[in-house]
């Protein structure tokens, strides 16, 4: 017996690629990339970072950093994730990183954000958060590349504006 | 009677949003904002726009654009659709504009391309393909505000790099 949901691969009708579609109801999932975002965020020379509290890269360090939701823009949604994560309130100015991740079809836009006061507290899905000096960051203990690759195109870009998001560096 | 398919508005077990879900099977359907992905591409001092073969605005002039898939870069998402849609070899070199429509949960981006020939045809969603000089651009009858936003900022960046990508102007 075939299991309920959306469980079937086949190319509806009038499209051109392979959809999950329910065989009981005939709902079609038009799965897309899904946009993470984030903010390095700054308090003087000090960078915000959170200690993740879930799976996965439980108990290692990122900038706040999450899925964009519905209705609203990739600022606020930056904005929103570093208040969820790290309870700060932030102004974001200038976008530092686009990383397309195509293995899992991510699209991570992770900007440079200026907090409004130095207030910030661990969020539900934070362990910790701590407001550090540059050889503070723990980065032996970073929970993925682009953590590193953000906070170092941040200090590169500190001061200037009108600056292209970097990629991906080539491997 | 209920419909078939995901069309009960709860919040699921663990989670804060209300999401679609199944109330046969229980499937969840996670939305999130879709990723559009399009290209102002050039030939020497000229334009590459199609014309709509589809809904919404039939009939109206574009730059290639459409919706990213999964497992490809937003790079490569864009260069799909210049070849879908204008049947054009381009090589993407810059990132002319994001747009955030936070109303239908959409994020824009637009890049910079180089035609690598001046080949080009109209592809199965457009209705008609041109190569077009700056005066000969149909600036009334463009299909989004976005197009002449992005063509716009094409021509200003002409001969930049490491220029920072434009949001929508302030209104």
């Amino acid at each position: 017996m075939r299991p309920p949901g959306p469980t079937i691969r086949t190319i509806p009708d009038g499209d051109d690629r392979e959809r999950l579609v329910c065989g009981d109801c005939g709902f079609v999932v038009y799965e897309n990339p899904k946009v993470i975002v984030g903010a390095i965020c700054t308090w003087d020379d000090r960078y915000l970072l959170v200690k993740r509290a879930i799976e996965p890269r439980l108990g290692f360090w990122t900038m706040p950093v999450g899925y964009m939701e519905l209705g609203e823009t990739t600022e606020q949604g930056a904005a929103r994730e570093v208040w969820e994560e790290a309870r700060s309130r932030v102004e974001i100015d200038g976008l530092l990183s686009i990383y397309s991740i195509p293995e899992i079809s991510q699209v991570h836009m992770i900007y440079r954000a200026r907090m409004l006061t130095p207030d910030h507290a661990a969020g539900a899905e934070s362990l910790d958060v701590a407001l550090l000096r540059w050889d503070e960051i723990p980065w032996d203990h970073l929970a993925y590349p682009n953590v590193r690759w953000s906070l170092e195109y941040e200090r590169e870009m500190k001061g200037q504006t009108g600056f292209a998001p970097r990629g991906r560096p080539e491997r």
